[in-house]
């Protein structure tokens, strides 16, 4: 058959512009809670998200179907169906008064994806698989990635008996009643074996305005990033008087500031040579128990999250931020401690699916810039199973996990059109036996 | 008469080493409350600290009389009753949990100067009164000063009316309990016109470990600091996602970070040019309501005190922050909101009482520093109604308002002994008629 134009392919995702229109409408409507949109996972939130989908998806007539974490699939069979299968997925939570496209995005691009095969009369070499993901947002249940490890077999010990913040019941309670099976997860059942996984792809709103200052629609991702942390860290000084001489105090706060200082130095002299990383003191404070106007801070506390898109490049930030600690702890007679550290794998992408990613733009005349992930996804979690995994993003004005998230129609269909067009460039086509 | 040698005044002071020691035991006995000692103003713990000096006192055969504060006066009766009395006082209140000398030091230090005439059996020119102040540490009503700036008709504006934080009961029903008289204070009444004091002077335990580092016992102070202070400014950033590009933050805690590494050199600069400052970021902190690991901090709150020992350092130092904060603010896209600034006068050192005390020192042979105070004492209350004032400093390894201050008896004693010397010096005195 011959191969369908990028004009063709772009016509054949335009078509769906007002059913995806209505879908996030509804999506908007399922999870109205002012200001923004709440999708609380295996809640009710999340629950509407699924059912809205689910039926758009019948009416696509894609394949139904759940695992043991309450995952939803929906599948377009391919002509193999006992070969690995593509997966194009994103979750369906959102963060408490979140906007409507962080995670729910992703989703309806597969299904805009799978839409324009069936719009082209055009059956894959293997199954796509759209992929409504449960639980992403670690602020509920303080773990990350719950639907997508779930599906893997990957969850962390003791996950199902943590409790959501906001309702105090455990994980399993909220999965069982969502139609999963916690006691299957337990035992570490797995929807996947990542090797039946050709490749995992995902669009995401991106979380920064890189592509708004760039004018450009989409972006095609280079990683996510990797991180260490110090959740718990604290500065050890000497309360002293108001009046205390400079060279006798032992101020811990200043110490903390010139910690943040130096960081973000480091920062910089990283950002001009054009390596990525961030660095983030979300907590950064005196003690309230005892600071005051005229006390010298004799504690400080502090919260540290390094992320970086290599591995080697982590490791060179965790030796520097050592010799920045030892170097003010002798100039400022100060003791950190920095307490437990989490570390978080760089979630690698394929090299040869970035590659496809840039080509298929191309072929489609959608300018797209290269970045890395600000934030981790579930795509993390695949890539770490190791599955072949690729990432792209779409404009948003205003940072997400807020009612403000921004995102048009229109870059969402040309993110999937990008995604469309690699899948027309990576898979070999059949016109559909009904369209024959 | 002839004037006594340095030798038999340093004895007259020394011959009272036994009694002192006993009476600094009393008060400590009197005020303790482990860690430490307690001596709450107009309560208990001051009463019998009150009691226990009286007593000392009325064994010295020194007049007793009280003030509308119910301070409390202890007088030598001069030649000339009717002429400008010299003040020698500190206050006898306390920290909770503070030590035994802050404050108390400077009472008996001013029985040790009268003992000491009495021992070499003179009589001064005009009265000298002993004080014992009330009330001077500003934790227990959250106002400073009561005892001195009432004596002085200088009460500020509702202080009657606050209420002592722990017992929650106002200022004016712990004066009447103590013997004083609210109403009279209410009707600015004051026991001294500034005019009728000749000088005061206080000695006082150093707040800081300036003398422990010369190692020298005694110190002449050269001013009392003025300040200027923000007690509830922030910085408004932008709340951000914790893989936020460099580029695209608002971060109020960074910005909060260069502010005090800022003026931190601003200090170090002065300190190498041999200006004393000083400068307290006591409250320091993202706001504990929504800080977290994941989220750039979007505001961040300080506190700020900046003292200086002359109003034109005060001066160009607010001029000095201020320029700071613009160049933040146009670097890091924030905006610093400074709320209400609060100002205290600088206490001037009267110049001859300084240069006649470094004077008495030298015909000691007591090793003198010359240094700014750290703190405020009741001393600036004196300067500030325009009497002519003075201080000195005795040696104290641990700082203040903490069970650890540490002064030598040693110390205490060549301390009363340079304001003896002082005495002598800049009175006329005669022999007592019973001595002659």
């Amino acid at each position: 058959m011959p191969q369908p134009t990028p004009s063709a392919i772009k016509a054949a995702v335009q078509v769906q512009r007002a059913a995806m229109q209505a879908l996030f409408d509804q999506l908007r409507l399922d999870g109205l809670d002012e200001p923004g949109v709440s999708r609380d996972p295996y809640g009710a939130g999340e629950q509407r998200a699924h059912a809205t989908v689910t039926l758009a998806a019948e009416a696509m007539g894609l394949e139904i179907s759940h695992d043991d974490a309450a995952n939803l699939y929906m599948t377009l069979p391919g002509r193999d169906r006992s070969a690995p299968v593509l997966v194009i997925g994103s979750h369906l939570d959102s963060v408490p008064h979140g906007g409507n496209f962080d995670g729910a995005a992703g989703v309806l691009a597969g299904l805009a994806t799978v839409g324009g095969l069936r719009a082209m009369g055009l059956t894959p070499e293997c199954d796509i698989v759209v992929m409504g993901i449960r639980a992403e947002e670690s602020v509920w249940f303080q773990v990350s990635y719950i639907g997508s490890r779930g599906s893997l077999g990957a969850l962390p010990d003791g996950a199902l008996d943590v409790r959501r913040v906001d309702t105090g019941r455990t994980l399993a309670d909220h999965i069982a009643e969502c139609g999963g099976n916690p006691d299957a997860l337990r035992a570490r059942t797995r929807h996947f074996d990542p090797s039946r996984i050709r490749a995992y792809l995902e669009l995401h709103i991106e979380q920064a305005p890189s592509l708004v200052e760039a004018r450009r629609p989409v972006a095609v991702c280079t990683g996510i990033p990797g991180n260490f942390r110090f959740t718990e860290a604290w500065i050890e000084g000497r309360a002293d008087h108001v009046g205390t001489p400079r060279r006798f105090r032992h101020d811990a706060a200043t110490a903390g500031a010139e910690f943040a200082v130096a960081l973000d130095t480091l920062w910089a002299d990283y950002e001009a040579r054009g390596v990525p990383m961030a660095c983030t003191l979300g907590r950064f404070h005196t003690d309230p128990a005892v600071h005051g106007l005229t006390i010298v801070p004799g504690s400080f506390h502090f919260s540290l999250d390094v992320r970086a898109y290599d591995e080697g490049v982590l490791a060179e930030l965790e030796d520097k931020v050592g010799r920045i600690i030892d170097g003010i702890e002798q100039r400022r007679a100060v003791r950190f401690h920095l307490g437990q550290k989490a570390r978080a794998a760089v979630g690698i992408v394929d090299p040869g699916i970035k590659a496809e990613l840039g080509t298929a733009a191309e072929a489609q005349g959608i300018p797209v810039l290269h970045i890395g992930s600000p934030a981790s996804h579930d795509a993390a979690a695949f890539a770490a199973a190791g599955v072949p995994m690729g990432m792209i993003f779409t404009r948003n004005e205003n940072g997400s996990h807020n009612p403000y998230e921004a995102m048009t129609i229109d870059d969402f269909l040309d993110g999937s059109t990008v995604l469309l067009q690699w899948v027309m460039l990576t898979q070999k086509l059949s016109v559909t036996s009904g369209a024959e």
